[in-house]
């Protein structure tokens, strides 16, 4: 069942974050190591770096360490399994305002 | 800036438990009392209320009460926002790819 996936729970709550919404902004465009992404931000490096671990935790990013620098990647499938969600609920909705479009119509119609 | 958006770190916050995901599939499918949504799940009437009262806050459902029944109906706008969040971050990701792959045709042009 969709709406009881433990996954889901995670990710919602990582993109719950502006911070955390703007680095997963920053890696849809490509990879990019700690110091540009906390860049950005006037935040303490260690601060910034537990949003990082929280999106790694959820999948939502991957990262290497090549040396001495970590670089981090967006992992798209959790952001389309929360995609998917949202839009499936729209579905439900805009099904149910088609029902009552017709019911309304076909009411208006009775009416002399 | 839409990674600076209060109203998403609400929305996403809200939707990061599954009873409240449930709560929302359903509404999507029409209004309902309180009796009827809280009917699928083994939870304390208090918690499971506790629950709607954060869908409500967050703009995601509305509520009316007629004599002793409180109706929950589903607010579609900021499940909207949400998926038009997600959606532009795979547009980015997608076209990031388009690219990647458009590189990689031109390499192999390029090698005899």
């Amino acid at each position: 069942m969709p709406n009881q996936s433990p996954g889901l729970d995670g990710v919602f709550r990582a993109l719950a974050d502006p911070t955390r919404r703007a680095v997963l902004a920053r890696l849809a465009t490509g990879p990019a190591p700690v110091s540009e992404l906390a860049a950005p931000f006037s935040m303490a490096l260690p601060s910034f770096v537990q949003h990082l671990d929280v999106l790694e935790r959820c999948g939502l990013v991957r990262s290497r360490k090549s040396g001495r620098v970590r670089t981090y990647r967006l992992a798209p499938a959790p952001l389309a399994a929360a995609e998917r969600w949202v839009a499936a609920q729209r579905a439900l909705w805009e099904r149910r305002l088609d029902q009552l479009d017709r019911y309304l119509e076909a009411t208006k119609e009775e009416t002399p």
